[in-house]
């Protein structure tokens, strides 16, 4: 759409293909025809169903100026995965909408490379995108398949379904705090690896592809912790008409999360976000089955809770009691 | 990724969710699951191959800030459709990710409003997105499908092949200059019927899609023809590794364009941009096909030239004369 003149030569985006596009580099083959056509090609297995996700990244709102650009480049991908993921979604491809201000040859390098050391690993190739002039905005879309029937909806959970969280949650949220060097935060006097755990937590998010296929099927309603446990159960219980209710003991805590008062440790728990951990919900015939897929895919799950036929999330405390949390932004008031 | 914390309440991105979600509107069949969940799911024809396109939009770059709303909604999809259209695809449905500084109501109304209607003519559903803070920038990605081997691919243009272009180039170029007040533009006194449909053009170009399905598996190579015919057909010439000559004299001239100095007309029809029309190749023994497909379509279609072996793009005179015509952006040295 060239509409206005570009004030640049488009020469200059020459630069960006170079960091883009991967000669000698073999596509998997789903991936019948990449980056350089009108639309790139993929070949979804006989019969399923694609799964898309799409996520916008801005400078100054979603990441820093001074963002490492390979971690960036991870961790722009890695939350388009993370959507896969909570659907069972095996990943086909993605494609990169970029605006940057200018031309940048070590920012690019840099998080061509962050970004293509995930997407092979999970042979999820780059097939096509768009490069702009503009304030730096990134734009993934991803695309992922599953067998009709599998997906991990947000409208199946059920009266009587367990509800199940893989590994822990609240690090990240712990990082963002150091970072922004927050008094509590400080007091929690973490040592180097600790702290360290809990950037790596922030910074390189896994998605939890290989468990999130393997619960295909298995478990019901899915979601990712993006925005917080609670909140994004919270969109599982409004897309069921149901409720829950969790146990606060059985939260897995980090080490790093056992130095903080029991108030702050709640809210990175509960409300923390950017964990890109799975929620989801079976029931519990398939106890034995998702224990042994957790451990076929070397991700931990716990079981935290149940859902109930009454609407509305509870927390219960280890005698069984009704206890009220501080709501998300509680800080505010602190 | 919240990694920053917001500075406005997430209640305001409700008022996005109004204008982009549409209760009551059945999705088509394909669209399994829209927006709301951590994916779309969709559904593509058993055996069929996915074509997937991805165009970001910045203000200021792509469009001026005081664009209509409704325009610049028919034009973010519609500039999308076109590289569908150019591959031959079926629309299958599109995700948009959406910065904007503020949450302005009658702006997303407007924008929804020319965005659907396009989408809603080509059964195209919205089927999820991002939205978020930031300046204001538009991605989207289109899906559609087409039949394996089908694809009017850049690469598939053989020497012997036809040339052919529909509709006809220039006036998308003749309203910018209009709008612009070039002297050369405006020279041409134009009545308003023949600036008005320069306007239309530029504004609200109509995806060739009807007639590029149905020359799926007829035609061979094909572009959609947004940054001038040249250029757009020079990238046709460097992926199937062949060269062309066109009949300077056989492309379609539309009225206002009779009005202009013949330098000036050939600017336009040769280098004008977002034109958004076909440019294909095909077998000399298809020519009566592709008549009648472009009939039945309802789009008109020229035979403009012919594929060579010999590499590069000459431009013949009545005479059969190569003439050398001046380059993209001979504007600067006029």
């Amino acid at each position: 759409m060239p509409t206005i003149p570009a004030p640049e030569a488009d020469g200059e985006f020459g630069l960006i293909r170079r960091h883009f596009t991967r000669p000698g580099h073999t596509l998997p083959p789903q991936a019948v025809l990449g980056v350089g056509d009108d639309c790139a090609l993929l070949q979804p297995t006989p019969g399923h169903q694609l799964a898309i996700s799409c996520d916008m990244l801005v400078e100054g709102r979603h990441f820093l100026p001074d963002a490492d650009p390979a971690t960036l480049g991870h961790k722009t991908l890695a939350v388009n995965l993370s959507d896969l993921a909570a659907m069972g979604a095996r990943p086909l491809g993605f494609t990169l909408a970029l605006a940057l201000p200018a031309v940048d040859d070590t920012w690019l390098a840099g998080f061509a490379r962050g970004l293509f050391a995930l997407a092979d690993r999970h042979a999820c190739p780059l097939i096509g995108g768009d490069t702009t002039r503009g304030p730096l905005t990134l734009c993934v879309t991803v695309f992922g398949e599953l067998a009709p029937g599998s997906a991990l909806r947000r409208d199946a959970a059920r009266a009587g379904h367990d509800v199940w969280l893989s590994g822990r949650t609240g690090e990240a949220r712990l990082a963002l705090a150091l970072r922004a060097g927050d008094d509590w935060a400080l007091a929690a006097g973490l040592d180097p690896a600790q702290a360290g755990a809990c950037h790596r937590r922030m910074d390189a998010p896994e998605p939890r592809l290989v468990l999130g296929q393997a619960l295909a099927g298995v478990a019901h309603a899915g979601i990712d912790v993006s925005d917080g446990l609670a909140g994004d159960l919270g969109h599982i219980l409004t897309a069921s008409g149901v409720g829950a209710e969790l146990q606060i003991d059985a939260l897995p805590v980090a080490p790093a999360l056992e130095r903080l008062t029991a108030t702050r440790r709640l809210e990175c728990l509960v409300h923390g976000g950017d964990d890109y951990e799975l929620l989801f919900c079976a029931p519990p015939e398939q106890r034995a089955r998702i224990e042994a897929i957790a451990t076929q895919a070397g991700t931990p799950v716990t079981r935290i809770g149940r859902i109930t036929a009454e609407p509305g999330l509870r927390w219960l405390d280890a005698q069984g009691a009704v206890q009220t949390l501080p709501g998300r932004g509680f800080d505010h008031f602190a």
